[in-house]
């Protein structure tokens, strides 16, 4: 019972075999291996970006982060949501590689941006010339950080706002085959087709080992990316072994089969917690993590029998059984129906 | 014949097996996991070390930029060799990471750093208060970038001096084990026991698929380390692999026999060439690196032939076939004797 | 009628006398003359400090930022106020010296910080280990940018949550003098005995040329702040006038005489406001600075005469000529009485 | 007998007038001020550069450091000589303004820069792709830090130098006066007609109180320095008394003037050494800086007699009376021919 986070789970086997596979021979280092040509093939085929810039990195923090760096000055702000995994989860990483450009906090019901917040910000930061920050870009995740997941719509309409003030759009798609899945779209339609210019495309929490695909529609922005990911030590030597799992990633439609098992397994579950009285959804679980809340004694038979999972608000000691404390689960690719059945049991008491 | 570097040969099949266990279940992410437990207690006892703070990263860069970015203040300058790999292959990393610390030069013959040198610019850093750049952290490569090996005393004396002025020292252990293994020492002797504060322990260039290990023997730097590796997305969210990989490396001591096996193919190169005339050493080989000059004509048969190594001084394209050019060769683990002997057969001609 | 700012107005004739004065042969550059010991034990003396570590720059921004950079790490988060102004008008001067540390805004009614809010901001940073930004300093502005005064229990109340959770402390007193007057109180009071660790004491916007005295209370600070002064190019070579400026200003309370001045001025002119129909306050008027509305027609008038001053909601171009448009007014030391009486009599028309 | 730097001398007379002048009445801040208008204009007449973007602060440092992080990329490397004050009196400031950029130290003999080092240090920057630093700015000082004096055509050929590989340029003008005083050429000559792209024009080593101008020859870097002057706290409120400086520097040749005192009697203080027994230039003094040395018995005469210069090598304390100890004396604007004398006569002894 591992719904703790998508990135606890093992590593598809098909990734793991593509490793083997890879592991023959001698291969040019730093990205010049044969393997990285096909991985940059993939992608602009599956994405229809036949002139994009395709690099790879170990964790969405590097992706995120360089990509920020690459659209940012270091006197911008970046608007972004307040559950942003950029603001909240990356220990002012954006904040370091950018040279120290700042994050504005847009209001998101859902963790959505919610459109006239984002351009009441966005004019509000033109009111100090010299003074002030500077308008950067805009960042939204998909699928958020509350497991809710944008329509194409709202991301059309978010990215045309900050492009008529001339900014530039990125995507953190941690999960972007999960939401790719519920929204049954074509991935150019979800990105660039919407008005999206770099995208982080998350591997490493759905079935991968550890790596992210950095994509710039704009190829102008490949010389300065090489640039800072050098500089920021992400640019491995041994290139073909992340080119391998990315490439195998994309290959027969692996990355779609897994976010299709991951949203699945947590819609059971889902379903499931609707059914339990005394339960509730915070956000409609869209994708594959919930946020429900039920009472302080069913997290405790839950935590008894070896239940793992983020709790969000409240916490397990108390003396109130009642009160009702927030959970954050996630599925990966590899969560069976036998677990998510013993935990709804548990659930239900 | 592929002799450009030690990053273009396979994983050791032992390190593969070792990914391949590690990849059942669930586990804790972020370095929480059971594995990272396992190699932190390795490294403990490999380097009689009951103290020290373990880390593992994906690149030697990040372990470089990271360690030197906690041993040293913005405002620090660091000493190191003018053909550092810090100083000349990390695109200023060290720069980065450190918030603008600068690198000063020290004299060194063979790649070694000359401790009078070494003494006389500390030295001169002292001279201008508030306005120089202060006394910042030592920072020795072993085996060094020419291939050179320092003996212990060496490292002993440059710490020696380091300590006397209150500087933090560093060992950039790429090749640790080839060193190691040239010197017959222990790894305690090569570095704490030496004045060594901390070590890029390395394990890529050695067999394994992409990590590094970070060891400082004063647990004070643990905390601050956490938190600069996580800023400088270098933490993984699927660490077990990492730690899989560094166990396995340093389990029945495969490290120590593919640095072995490495330093015993470049003997062989070596002595090939040494017996070659018209061919000579630029430094002494030492462990697994060779920098020799032999004449155009036989670089143009070995490149002919699809011989894949470095010129470092002089073009491959010119008039005179009798002009002396530089090569640098580096064997790793995997380097066969056929290709070895093939290799030297086309120098020879 | 200028009312923009209170830098926009002359520097007061005994601190130009001063410049004068101190224009006489050789001093030791840097910082080392003569009369910054002088400075430093004044401020000393008038803060009951005498451990007090006092150091001069140029701008504000360079006082605060330097602190600021002094007392937080890069990985943490610097709790102000959403309407500061190392916020809002530094263009990330606070992210660019401290190597990008966040600032966390804390809801701030009357643009003084509320204390249940600093408890829930700073409780929030700590749910997420390495991940999350860490808590860094508090920093709080006195007068506020909206023109109100914290009293010296607030600044108490404040002070003492941030010193529960461990977090040092700044006061951005740019307008330190016009507070004090205000408040009556002591510049200790004000301070260290409230709990503040460090001050950017303003003379700029109150009859200085170009002068701020940084202050830390406890003198560990000493030499990091002065590497960073000099790292930030904010090292005056000739220290001895901006010396000269500080010790005039401190010299027969000149500091407060100058403060009672614009605060008096502005309580003439408060007063006015506050008998015109139509006018009303934002925030109450507790110093030198007045936020108020009235009527775009009103504005016009004031505008075709000549007076200056910020309009800070609402545009003047319009056609709704009662639409209530707000007003930022700054009074300096040197506003008139007939200035504000003219400006008073256009304002009710 | 105050030699040791043109920074410790009195602000001339017509600069403190002009100070007075200005301080009149309302002035509007950050540089929007009239006085700057007229400064700009200046300016571009005197450098014959109706286009020049040009801006004010109070330090060369922030001058030197502003220029190079508008012209450098962090990964860039800046070319400068060995004892460049931008690498060894700054405290790493050109590293932190850029966000990390290196300096390649190139062999300067005199303190001028070598122009085929130069060329051998610029390829040596290129053969390393993204692993290497990239190729930055040349910054050369004129007057060098040793009081050598480049020549026109000497500017001419290390830029044209640079410029062959698309590289900018900047000078380091902190005693621009002084060289040009030598030379007897115009501005426009000793800079963009060479091709200097950004000057640092000091002000304050040459009679004023705190002032170097900033000028861009190509105004497209303009708001880029605009946001960085802001960002480094260098954008003064009270702008208007930077400008009253550097306007009356700029009137009546009033600049040229004291550098040509400075420059007289570095000129009669030379003849006098020259004319010592047993004292030896070390460079050849060409502007307002010697480099002698002379016996330590001298030495300790002198300072026995309350001369106040550097000693640049050795030590007064030491047995040996004979031992050669190099000084380094400046004069400023304001040094006394009596001063002078009296200081020969000591040297003499």
């Amino acid at each position: 019972m591992f719904f703790a986070s998508d990135n606890t789970g093992p590593v598809h086997p098909a990734i793991m075999d593509a490793l083997t596979l890879a592991n023959a021979g001698y291969a040019m280092p730093y990205g010049a291996d044969a393997m990285m040509d096909k991985v940059r093939e993939q992608i602009r085929e599956v994405f229809e970006a036949p002139e994009a810039a395709v690099y790879l990195v170990s964790t969405g923090t590097a992706a995120n982060s360089l990509i920020l760096a690459t659209l940012a000055q270091p006197w911008d702000t970046i608007f972004c949501s307040p559950v942003a995994h950029i603001h909240e989860d990356e220990c002012n990483a954006p904040e370091f590689f950018t040279g120290g450009a700042k994050l504005t906090l847009v209001n998101a019901p859902n963790a959505k941006i919610n459109p006239d917040k984002l351009r009441r910000k966005i004019e509000a930061e033109e009111t100090r010339g010299v003074h002030g920050p500077q308008r950067g870009p805009l960042s939204i995740t998909q699928v958020t950080e509350r497991g809710t997941v944008y329509t194409v719509e709202e991301i059309t309409t978010l990215c045309g706002i900050a492009k008529s003030y001339g900014m530039p759009t990125h995507l953190d798609g941690a999960r972007f085959a999960n939401a790719l899945v519920t929204l049954g779209c074509t991935p150019a339609e979800m990105t660039w087709k919407a008005g999206i210019d770099a995208v982080s495309f998350g591997g490493t929490k759905n079935g991968c080992m550890g790596v992210e695909a950095v994509i710039f529609f704009d190829p102008k922005h490949a010389w300065e990316f090489e640039l800072r990911r050098k500089r920021g030590a992400h640019l491995p030597s041994k290139n073909r072994y992340l080119a391998a799992q990315m490439s195998a990633y994309l290959t027969s439609n692996l990355w779609l089969e897994t976010a299709r098992a991951a949203n699945a397994a947590t819609a059971r579950l889902a379903e499931g917690v609707k059914q339990t009285e005394g339960a509730a959804f915070l956000y409609e679980p869209q994708a594959n993590i919930i946020f429900a809340g039920w009472p302080r004694a069913a997290h405790q038979r839950l935590h008894d029998a070896g239940a793992q999972y983020h709790i969000m608000e409240g916490q397990l000691e108390g003396d109130n059984p009642d009160e009702i404390l927030t959970a954050r689960l996630v599925c990966d690719w590899s969560a069976s129906d036998e677990n998510i059945d013993q935990f709804l049991a548990l659930l239900k008491g």
